[in-house]
């Protein structure tokens, strides 16, 4: 059994004192069809009937599931009780939130955090019935209990996802080597998936665009896949790429330049714009403080691509990291609606970020750097070696 | 692209008039974080920003997705028209239902069938504003819309399951060589994890659990991992396995008896219980026809290892299959309360389920056969050849 499960839930008593809330309920059936995105962090394992984990911040660690998953709970370590049911988990539910009480239910509902908006909506009237009148009013968000309980990463989080993070950069080497001219977007993709499996590790989001592989100023930006473009002289060769290994993520974009026959160096265009998407990068980490909200580093990392006369990137600057590709809480993006207030919430000590400014070089192609930070009350680390300089191949 | 998606989506339309909807809606965001379980079938592919796929009852098949996702919406081959938005979705979902002015919306939630409950309580409330007082008035549940159109299997489902269930007898059949005295439960999941690794393919469910292995009676039935118990003369071997191939799934439960020196048959005790879950599931197949409840079939397969007197089994007779191993709409089950209305659903041809009673046989272990069964308007077709004898290892 994975040991972080019990670090995890017992940080959540603390968290849940801090914030003064007296019990935390997540509410789950079939996982393996519809799962709450806080199962791999508070259970690890899939949950097949209706099934209650609660946490009190007095402490009580309580598992309610099917008689044939009590032994998966117990197991956990992470679960002071386990109570099974066979037919329904309705008795067991409600005598135990009468028994504890609580004057706070908080349950995984957020319109913001995804993370905190596991419970469904016919689980939510579900679970409304099962508690009756008297409960189902005290319920509130989770998202004060969720964020920082993602966010504020364990001295073995940062260490499973610098792990990963080396791994990357190692993959990323043997992609360097393997590039060259004529090779397809596809090939390459190819060849970095062969060297995640013969690692026993999986791509950290959808094989079909990790790694992301884009070749010169006619590919498809985005979440689509590497296609048959052949790299070619003068071509930027732009990577999104991570792993996932002991189940923390990495998220890594790096930027090669194709030599034309004659070319020492990269031209001025391309030289300026990866100067640019640096000092981007750079200005975001200048406002990376704990207790800043994240849209101050995003609009530090925007306005140095516009103040290089760019135009702005629509996408924000960076996500946080861990279990999750796209982990948190807090972002450090724009106030554009659909990031909702994520970009306000304060940035914490423990949390740990991409940063990922992003332009197009007109007539070479996309240019991203993607480096993993690590924010804590000294200020703000790289977790691998950062890309300080564009890598040249002829 | 997968073929499956467009044909899908084309269902959906026959669906929605035949139900009187006009127009569903599928709203969703990071799907690789917390998925709507109806995605896989209707778009084959994660979406990240707030996404919608509407389907009318007139035909019209629309995508809104964040701009570097349309791509991969256009790929799909199954929208006709594509929307794509850099900021919110909150116009473009406006204005296209406004467009569309539907009398009912359906959407994904319901309390009983967790695949028409997809959609999140915060994204539920999001949707509400994003559409206004006027069309949030007309929300229903797509419950109607989702049970049958994961449950009418196409011919193109069918062959795909077919093909799962002929590569699962084929790693069977290679693990019955493979098993012998001594080896332990572990070493026979991870052996027949090998074999279906070596073909490509995946476990239709966590490979912890899949195959479950249990061999006499001192070991733990449920989702429970194999453990060191060794195969010993005089066990019930018990395997629950299943593989995922193109996208459908598979899930079979198999039975060897290991023979005691100088035995040339199981013993009595054996014997009985291999033949009541034989005549458990026959007797459920009998009562298997479109436009009957499951709980029929499940009262009948109930009684008749009440009748030959073990204890009931706490668990449904059966449930579906298809792109997810626990598939549905409709379940062959008791009407317990953690099973809602799904077993008063009428049968459809089209229909695929598992059939699987079980019960312990004292001092031997767990005795328990699954076949994968289809439903069609002319009976039921084994999907692959069901386990008729109880095979015997010396």
């Amino acid at each position: 059994m994975d040991p972080l499960i019990p670090e995890k839930v017992q940080q959540a008593v603390g968290i849940l004192d801090e914030q003064g809330i007296d019990l935390w309920l997540t509410f789950v059936r079939e996982t393996s069809a519809a799962g709450d995105p806080m199962l791999p962090l508070i259970f690890g394992a899939d949950l097949t009937w209706e099934s209650a984990l609660i946490v009190t911040r007095r402490g009580e660690r309580i598992a309610i599931v099917g008689h044939y998953e009590a032994d998966t709970a117990r197991n956990t370590g992470a679960y002071s009780e386990v109570l099974e049911f066979h037919k329904s988990i309705r008795e067991p539910l409600a005598e135990t939130i009468a028994r504890l009480d609580p004057a706070q239910i908080a349950v995984n509902t957020s319109t913001q955090n995804l993370y905190a908006d596991g419970l469904s909506h016919g689980m939510y009237q579900k679970m409304q019935d099962y508690l009756g009148a008297k409960y189902a009013s005290r319920l509130v968000s989770a998202e004060g209990i969720i964020a920082p309980l993602r966010g504020r990463k364990t001295a073995e989080e940062i260490r499973r996802i610098r792990t990963a993070v080396a791994t990357t950069a190692e993959i990323y080497q043997e992609a360097f080597e393997y590039i060259e001219v004529g090779r397809t977007e596809r090939e390459i993709n190819a060849y970095m998936l062969e060297r995640t499996g013969e690692r026993g590790l999986q791509p950290a989001w959808d094989p079909q665009s990790c790694p992301a592989v884009n070749s010169g100023p006619d590919s498809p930006i985005g979440h689509t896949m590497p296609t048959e473009i052949k790299v070619a002289p003068g071509h930027l060769v732009h990577f999104d790429f991570g792993v996932r290994q002991d189940g923390y993520c990495s998220d890594i974009q790096r930027m090669v330049y194709m030599l034309k026959p004659g070319e020492s160096d990269a031209p001025e265009p391309v030289r300026r714009a990866f100067e640019t998407i640096w000092r981007s990068i750079h200005a975001a980490i200048e406002k990376m403080k704990p207790g800043a909200p994240g849209a101050e580093a995003d609009a530090a990392a925007r306005q140095a691509v516009l103040d290089a006369g760019y135009p702005e990137y629509m996408h924000a600057t960076g996500h946080q990291l861990g279990r999750a590709v796209h982990d948190g809480g807090g972002l450090i993006g724009p106030m554009w609606e659909k990031y909702g207030d994520l970009p306000q919430i304060p940035l914490e000590a423990g949390n740990v970020f991409t940063l990922e400014p992003g332009l197009v070089v007109s007539g070479y192609g996309y240019m991203s750097i993607e480096e993993d930070v690590l924010l804590s009350e000294d200020g703000v680390e790289f977790l691998g070696p950062p890309q300080s300089e564009l890598i040249l191949k002829g």
